[in-house]
């Protein structure tokens, strides 16, 4: 594998996960692996869990890494072609990306969408520019339009829960006071296609995610209907795709309680708004998987970081 | 010991620091103690020493270290029970902590306080609510009310240069433009409740600490009489307590002077402002201890680091 | 050799630029060179090559790094002799230097000039001030005149492009909407002052260097004559000097074109503001050497670390 920019790049979802599992119960195995390698995180966007657990993914690995915080401690980046570079941009993308390849053997970006500019976002300029520009693997570390790592985290999470041959896994919309990115929803839509499982995405109408990602899945605008017997409920806001990053409404009835989640298992990506998206009652309960999820972001970035490794 | 967030949790402070002073002789003794171990450094405020020093502790003991500087890197937290979290805080501090446990073995939390709500900045909602939620040692790198990483630093320095079986030791106000807390002068009163000496704390009337912490210290509000055959003293600014966070006076006669000194040793945690705390000829000269206060910060946190691993 | 603040720091540029070249050719063989010693970058200003190539150099020898933002992490510092600190400065050079040599055995420090004050800048504060009061080795990262790891990077560069005895190597002022330090022209110039070659110097008047950094360079106002049969150019804007910190004029015909280079081969520091500086025609063909002098940056650190850490 070169590089890791979206559930595309997994060949076999389950044999990545029952190799994750493995890395989880013994994360030191491969410490010579990134002997003499070096990682750079590059952070165009807050993180938590995303910084620590993949340091700590590389650092298991045995790779030296470099954390930087490109929006404050960089130079503001232009991605268009040909621009006269006279305005508020000092560096471009071009030079950016070569550069950075000459300091590591592999780089990590987070970079969110504006969500302002669909076609721009979904061109994905800075995960695409690095790309194109450098000659190192690229790991997406959640872009406009994904969050591989998570998704790939939650596949684990899943694997590790699941009892049953073809569970029943909704994915419900909630309402939230900003607009958020479809990222971390579009991920998991693609990562749900790999698996064998009853999948049901519910939302209000207009809060369709891009259709070329969900044309497979099993829509239900009635969210009671889609929850019934579910084994596992993920909860996630995300603005609009069609009216772009707007809100459209925030109905605090599809706020997900542990009435409605009934004896399914919650997940959810993190940070996630108390009482807003999920009431506590859900959350301080044993149904919730979150803890975990965060947990299995240290063997997603593990395993791919480790598969990267060993083509390099 | 598990965690480490008051000099309360100091067993016995005198064999602490003859451990410390053993470990300043030979600081990479134990540099396999902390092999395949993780800390996390988190900061919501500015730090240098404390930065500087908790890092080459850990360092110094073989642990990976991560630092985050969790206000501007992070997500706002939210501490309230029950809120429904509409407003500015996008995660809770029991998502918070639990998350930060999957990715280390200890974490380290610097938490100013407000200095406006008593009542919040003494529950140390962050340093307490990482020791709720959180199922690794939690170490105080200066909370709201103590700051027992410089207290015990200034034990080591205490003992490195006293030849006296029972040395007079003056904590003494000074002047400050900036309301400042109280944590570095309560953790001091505390530690030296742990030692043999003649403590006597002096400030103007209206600057008493928490009574709780100085119940069983001498004050005298007569600097020149608290300074007489003072073989330490100790300078250090805070805002009032009881008119909580307010600055009552900032009278100049505070500030320490060679004179005033005399040929006692002077102490300080730094940061100093020059010629409002201290004036530079005591800075300047022989007696000031301030940089051997700062070296012991690195032993102060390793002895720390070394029990906490130890007990894991 | 003790600090590396200027290129007169160098004792023998050609046997560096040759030692420099050995260690890119095997970057990890003295990776035990600096077992159990530490280094700070301390960055007061942003930072890309310099921030991920001093540490990657750090790394290659074994040394623990520690990054710190000192404007944004740490605590305004005080320069000033003398100086009431009860305004905005927390903390005076005298201690912040002394004490960070407490917690590493090299610091290494950015600090761009105000271009406001001119005496001030020459003054070099912030370098200088760590020199004064640190007791360990201190290493320009760009100061306020002078960025000599990027002049020795350049030197490198040179040095495996250059196929003559005596190349001729011509210094070129480019236009740029903002105004910029004067460091990296002169650290430039100060270099050739070392190197056998034919070295001219091109500006539009108004636009000279420090006439103490220049005085055994050619200086040619006419940039056709200047570039005819040049075997390199470096191009790089800064603001007046004489009218300290001005922008005079920003004349798009001082820009470098493909026509202009002819086949001389194209050099700059990075960050460049494309078809202001330079068009794109040249950094997109293969006469720009720009990718290459910024990976020679990690060697250009190596290098001048190893030297230190051989006379620690």
């Amino acid at each position: 594998m070169k590089h890791y920019l979206s559930i595309k790049d997994i060949d076999n979802l389950s044999e990545w996960v029952k190799e994750a599992r493995i890395l989880k119960s013994q994360p030191k195995a491969d410490k010579n692996l990134g002997a003499n390698k070096t990682i750079c995180l590059l952070f165009f966007n807050n993180s938590l869990r995303t910084r620590l657990s993949t340091q700590k993914a590389a650092m298991n690995l045995g790779l030296d890494v470099m954390v930087m915080n490109f929006g404050s401690e960089g130079w503001a980046l232009e991605y268009g072609d040909g621009t006269i570079m006279n305005q508020n941009t000092s560096e471009h993308i071009k030079e950016a990306a070569q550069v950075v390849s000459q300091y590591c053997d592999i780089v990590a970006i987070r970079a969110f969408p504006s969500l302002t500019d669909k076609e721009q976002d979904e061109a994905e300029v800075v995960l695409n520019g690095f790309k194109k520009y450098t000659s190192i693997p690229v790991v997406n570390m959640e872009s406009s339009v994904g969050h591989p790592l998570q998704a790939l985290a939650d596949a684990i999470t899943l694997d590790e829960q699941n009892t049953k041959a073809r569970p029943k896994v909704v994915l419900s919309w909630a309402p939230h006071p900003k607009a958020l990115p479809h990222a971390v929803a579009n991920s998991f839509v693609e990562m749900m296609g790999l698996q064998e499982a009853d999948f049901v995405i519910t939302h209000p109408e207009g809060y369709e995610l891009n259709e070329a990602i969900t044309q497979n899945a099993t829509i239900e605008y009635d969210q009671k209907k889609a929850l019934e017997n579910a084994d596992f409920v993920y909860v996630k806001n995300w603005s609009s795709y069609k009216d772009y990053g707007k809100i459209l409404i925030q109905d605090p009835n599809w706020m997900m309680t542990k009435e409605k989640l009934g004896s399914a298992k919650f997940m959810h990506c993190l940070p996630v708004r108390r009482n807003v998206v999920v009431e506590d009652a859900v959350l301080d309960s044993d149904q919730s998987l979150v803890i975990e999820q965060a947990n299995n972001r240290t063997y997603s970035a593990q395993i791919v970081l480790k598969k990267i490794l060993e083509s390099l």
